[in-house]
């Protein structure tokens, strides 16, 4: 049986995350959905990373297994029919082997924060609007402090089901253009939140709020509630997912 | 009576354009009664350009005359704490003969194309949707051609009210990242439908269909009916306005 691999854009706003569950509507759901009005059949679509509530996609990867050997091209424009606020941005016949999951080397992540007094109709839910000036050099050492292989329990969600909460951060870097902030990630793999967490505890620093050292001992303390806020979901998006 | 400068960003797609008319809902509307709200005054919102329906702004300028003397701020936030898909992004005192729109001596419009074959989810109504791919250095020779004074009456609609259909145009420049192009157009000022018609006619210069002679037959002619399409009004921007 083929399997083929999706690259997918989403608006987060408008499902109740990647997961499929009860009573939500989410991504996994709405491709499933799509999948069945084409095929008529029962497709299981597998996700690289479950983005919670509200954060989007512009290079989420899944793969799925398909009966018919089909042109990927048809996938892409069959899927994109049925779909309404996801898109199909290609379709790559892969070996069986190839796991979106569990085949990622490297995850992505984008956080957009728009930092000036008025809010934006066009950004709307697409970036978490700061009102008070933030310090992006300061960020950006708060940022470093996190980079290489730590105990993030700080730095995760009280509800995250991973064993272990060492990671290893490899990119993190903070750029202002005019008003809107770009904070971009890297890393293997992430915790439940980790990164919403990193972002509102770092923006305390911006705001002159916590100092490097506050941050340090957040980190050292691999408690939850020594970190600081969560940062809102809108802001975030899931940029790319490598492979071998 | 104090005037003041208001610095103004829309979503364009939740107006029926700028300019007040009777039975739809327009940005100059919802601004005059939010000031209504506010001061419980009829007081007149002149604006810089009049964009179509569908058309965004992110550096829209406009002028009221307040009969109190307040903080900019405040007329700010006032206005900001009514409005909902449009967004006061500055308000400075002005002197009394300036005018948002016979004091500007430049307009600066940004147009953006998504040239890929599948959607976007998050750039729904913020980009014209072109799915066969166009060659950007071919329509940089476009614009280089229309480029100066000329006689634009083929890239005007056939409603435009300008006793005169000669403008010069002072920039117009093409760029590619990924899958977006961007157009960003420079004038004092444009003819109605200037913009969306003249990217409607050199994106067929993208295509291949047109060549630069196409072109230089379609301005020469000064018949709208000899240039090309008018592209959609929610791939076009006011960024900026210009004062001396």
């Amino acid at each position: 049986m083929p399997r083929y691999k999706l690259l997918i854009e989403y608006d987060g706003t408008l499902f109740f995350g990647w997961q499929r569950q009860r009573n939500f509507y989410s991504v996994q759901e709405a491709l499933e959905d799509a999948l069945f009005s084409l095929y008529h059949e029962q497709i299981h679509v597998l996700g690289a990373g479950r983005t919670d509530t509200g954060v989007h996609a512009t290079g989420q990867v899944a793969h799925v297994d398909v009966e018919k050997d089909i042109p990927p091209y048809r996938l892409q424009d069959g899927l994109n029919f049925y779909l309404k606020g996801i898109s199909i941005l290609d379709v790559k016949k892969v070996d069986d082997p190839f796991h979106a999951r569990f085949s990622a080397t490297s995850r992505h992540y984008l956080y957009k924060i728009l930092n000036r007094r008025a809010p934006s109709p066009l950004y709307q839910k697409k970036a978490w609007h700061v009102i008070r000036p933030l310090n992006v050099e300061y960020m950006q050492e708060g940022a470093n402090l996190l980079l290489g292989t730590h105990d993030f329990n700080s730095f995760r969600s009280i509800e995250c089901q991973a064993p272990s909460s060492i990671k290893t951060l490899q990119s993190f870097k903070f750029e202002r253009h005019n008003d809107t902030i770009f904070a971009t990630l890297q890393a293997k793999s992430f915790l439940h939140n980790q990164v919403r967490i990193m972002i509102g505890t770092i923006h305390l620093l911006g705001l002159g709020k916590w100092s490097i050292q506050n941050l340090q001992e957040a980190l050292e303390a691999k408690d939850r509630t020594k970190a600081g806020p969560t940062a809102p979901p809108w802001g975030l998006y899931l940029t790319k997912v490598e492979y071998e």
